[in-house]
């Protein structure tokens, strides 16, 4: 409890644990916050709390899911990444070899994308008060003048909807790690920050009118905002829909549908319909965006819904998430 | 459960609890992000997490301690708030009207500072995977370009050191709320933003070469991080010190010393010797800081270290705090 407690012990962890992996200018002036410099351009602020369990899963652990998840939320307002910050409460107890492999796992992500980690901040809280750890941070990000300015105001009549690659692979990596589902299969979380990827979309390919990282809640959530609120309909072809073969299986077994599993390394994407077949040219360029398919397209009725078009001609409504299948997956 | 999960019982959750209370036009266009107008000076962010034990405590809550700990760190950089960043870790069970009464608290603790909470995030837990609610909050600032560079590095012999009220009232106020000590005091929190008071002083005296806001280690804790980084040494005058009453006699009951006990709405600051007494009236002048006072100087030896002179003319060292005498305190 002490390393919580901001006196010599709290020093001594952010010292062992914190200061090594983390170290960057603004974090090692050890002040109570960090001034930046920004490059020009509009400032994006975005927030997440990640208490995803298990801790670590197949593709990845808390650590980079906290870093990866900020990130996203600042890619998908079409922001570079410029800083980010990250609070731990920590359980005591909770082995300091553990810690130290998470934070390091969180730094690396950050060091990966280029991004410093510049203030955070500690509290340690009693044994059975939290589940080992959770990681709040804050991405702090900025729009070049260049960009388009991304909303679903912007979406119109006809323009195409693309996703970046197979759907639901974190959701369901997450939920086998559990071990209490009796379920085997070879997935790995697609955990990954996708700001390179709105980077090449956003900068090489005009007509970008909104961008989404369909975390939880998944694609069918993103959508389903989407259409609310841009008063349109979004028409989805089911079997354009990148599925791994592995999500395909185990949500047949559990009786979900991949639509709504959540991923992480992932963006959605409306287009204007000229510029599709560039978009999907431009994400199919990027190392994250192999697998990236044309999916759908906006509609106008019925406004405000999402639906679905299978292989044998029929429809479906896809409607908003009502029950949670999935707890704590992020 | 559903309701963390970023569906339609998310979204509910969003629209009957925060959205009501938190309402603003970053907040209210419902992006992954807020984008944000920021005025002219360098760019400062600062995060924290609250974990207060109780929830609820004379003086304040957990809601607007948040604020306050956020813009408080943001005030101790020399930096106007310009948004807050809130995200909530929230035990299933927690019941509803309780969440509504914090979120509450924290959105008139924004109100009341004029800063928007701009960005945010839930995260429901199993019940028994956290105790009732934390909140993370990350402070957006500016300081604007006429104010000094307030660092260690600035602060010189001879300097004054200045507390803006009395010690320990935060620490003591949340101890004897835990009711496990059977003891009663008529105290409150000082749980406030002091931005106010940061200004007042840094846009009205010069000479001012450090702020810091003693929360966790008290004001023993700030100034030994002080002395350590601009490797000179701190003298109080133990007699200068503001102490409650309460809080001087639930300290002497327990073995406590207000130095190493939190505060949640003070400053200390040093400033040149001969601006002290301008500093002092500008801080007596604003309603945080009636009670401030000139408590030492800055001195040569023992470099690195904080000295107490006490009453009858002796000297003691006031080391940093070693174990946590006050656990869950912010």
């Amino acid at each position: 409890m002490a390393h919580g407690a901001g006196g010599m012990a709290s020093a001594a962890l952010f010292e062992a644990v914190f200061a090594p992996a983390l170290s960057n200018p603004a974090l090692d002036a050890r002040e109570d916050g960090a001034v930046l410099d920004l490059p020009p351009g509009r400032l994006v602020v975005t927030t997440d709390s990640f208490v995803v369990r298990p801790r670590r899963f197949p593709g990845g652990s808390l650590g980079d899911l906290a870093v990866h998840g900020s990130l996203n939320d600042l890619a998908a307002m079409g922001a570079d990444p410029v800083a980010l910050t990250a609070a731990f409460v920590i359980e005591e107890g909770l082995p300091i070899a553990e810690l130290r492999l998470l934070v390091g796992d969180l730094a690396a992500a950050a060091a990966a994308a280029g991004v410093p980690v510049v203030a955070g901040d500690t509290k340690v809280v009693e044994s059975g008060a939290a589940d080992g750890l959770y990681v709040t941070t804050t991405g702090i990000g900025v729009i070049p003048a260049h960009r388009p300015r991304l909303c679903a105001g912007a979406v119109e009549l006809g323009d195409a909807v693309l996703v970046s690659g197979t759907i639901g692979d974190h959701g369901i990596a997450v939920l086998l790690a559990r071990g209490d589902l009796a379920l085997e299969a070879d997935l790995m979380s697609d955990t990954a920050a996708v700001h390179g990827l709105a980077a090449v979309l956003l900068d090489t390919v005009p007509g970008v009118r909104w961008l989404r990282d369909p975390t939880r809640g998944g694609v069918a959530s993103a959508l389903n905002e989407l259409a609310e609120l841009c008063g349109l309909a979004i028409e989805l072809d089911e079997s354009a829909i990148p599925v791994h073969p592995a999500v395909a299986g185990a949500s047949e077994l559990l009786g979900l549908d991949p639509l709504y599993i959540a991923n992480e390394g992932k963006l959605v994407a409306v287009v204007a319909a000229e510029y599709a077949s560039a978009a999907l040219a431009a994400w199919r360029s990027h190392p994250l965006g192999a697998a990236s398919a044309i999916i759908g397209r906006v509609i106008a009725e019925p406004a405000g819904m999402v639906i679905g078009r299978t292989g044998f001609g029929g429809t479906r409504v896809i409607d908003l998430l009502v029950g949670d299948p999935l707890p704590r997956i992020c």
